[in-house]
């Protein structure tokens, strides 16, 4: 009986999520869910995306989830990006119902980007669709080499994987090329991004990725095939 | 509705896990829960741990949680120890009726210690009562300052904090001191113990903190109070 009631709520939150997800094509918006174990720097990586993108002329907006406080919203905002924080009160992951929520506080016509920092959590958001279009797990590489196999699905529902804190890389007695391999079995093709936000290296490289993945969607028809459709 | 069944779930994970810890008590077994993120080190701690209760003549058994995978299992059984591997296949946390059945599979009169590796989550296993005398909740130096006021509900359930891979400090980042502080608020009089696994540091304040709550348990009349009442 519980189990039907988890999968009778995977299916109410899929169908908000499907509304969610159409609506982001109507006004042209490519959303990104974040997720990752606690303290892997989803934060940290947008405090150093959102300059960039700013410079480039990207307009981004942040949904910012935590189980309490708005530390991490509070951080987001010193970068001048509109962010909305939502509080779980200790639940492990956002839902879509809570993402429908905090669009209202968006004006989503002046959003290019919206992030959505997930819940600090390997497990729990990989079940939760939140009408993403590209969903990234990071990895730091102080958590260890056996993450990805003792972790699957959220590398399976991850469109892409970036390892962070690499600066650490000497420190942490992590094998990066067979990080790679495993993130590779479970999850074949995915990109595997290895950043550091505080040297800035393979930044480039994270950027130039979401760009790709952005006018890929674009490319699709995304918003103006949306528009169409919605006109 | 959903918050009622989660309350009937919870309430009938309290019942088991209330006869566990009877049970526990009767056989004299003195049980450890350790919670912490995934790649906090709680593996690492166990296999630098358990050698040294063995030296001193402490009979110990593991309880490994895992999504999936005997990765963890296969750590622990070569140091020697017995242990039964849990897969909660994608489950966030082990419940008390898991608990209950591996108990099953071990000879618990051959047992001091019983230490319980929950699934690497800083959110769900807070809410679920074990049967264990003593929850400890370990974060690693580079999650960040930020992790016991953001995720307080573990840190209230635990009767000690670890800190891990405290040889990481240089390249952290981290306040050790404000750490403690933040700690101190949420958890008031709650031990703090900085440990590397890997260098040894802290591991003897560790192990004395462990004789001395297991002490304090038996003085209680933790298993003798229980056999009586028992017999």
């Amino acid at each position: 009986m519980e189990v039907e009631l988890v999968e009778s709520v995977l299916k109410s939150n899929d169908r908000i999520a499907r509304e969610i997800r159409e609506r982001l094509e109507r006004e042209g918006v490519f959303a990104v869910n974040l997720i990752s174990s606690p303290g892997a720097g989803k934060t940290t990586l947008l405090e150093a995306t959102l300059p960039s993108l700013q410079r480039q002329g990207v307009r981004c907006a942040v949904i910012e989830g935590d189980l309490f406080t708005t530390l991490d919203g509070e951080r987001i905002g010193r970068t001048g990006t509109p962010v909305v924080q939502l509080n779980t009160r200790g639940g492990c992951h956002l839902d879509a119902s809570m993402v429908a929520a905090a669009l209202e506080k968006l004006d989503l016509k002046a959003v290019d980007i919206l992030w959505i920092e997930n819940v600090g959590n390997l497990v729990c958001p990989a079940q939760y669709d939140l009408g993403e279009q590209l969903t990234v797990v990071l990895l730091s590489v102080v958590e260890g080499n056996d993450k990805p196999l003792k972790y699957p699905p959220a590398f399976l529902r991850a469109g892409a994987c970036v390892v962070t804190k690499t600066d650490l890389l000497p420190y942490s007695g992590l094998d990066l090329e067979r990080l790679k391999q495993d993130v590779e079995r479970i999850h074949p093709g995915m990109p595997f991004i290895p950043v550091s936000a505080r040297t800035g290296e393979g930044m480039e490289a994270w950027l130039a990725f979401l760009e790709r993945e952005r006018s890929r969607w674009q490319g699709r028809g995304g918003p103006a095939a949306a528009r169409m459709t919605a006109g």
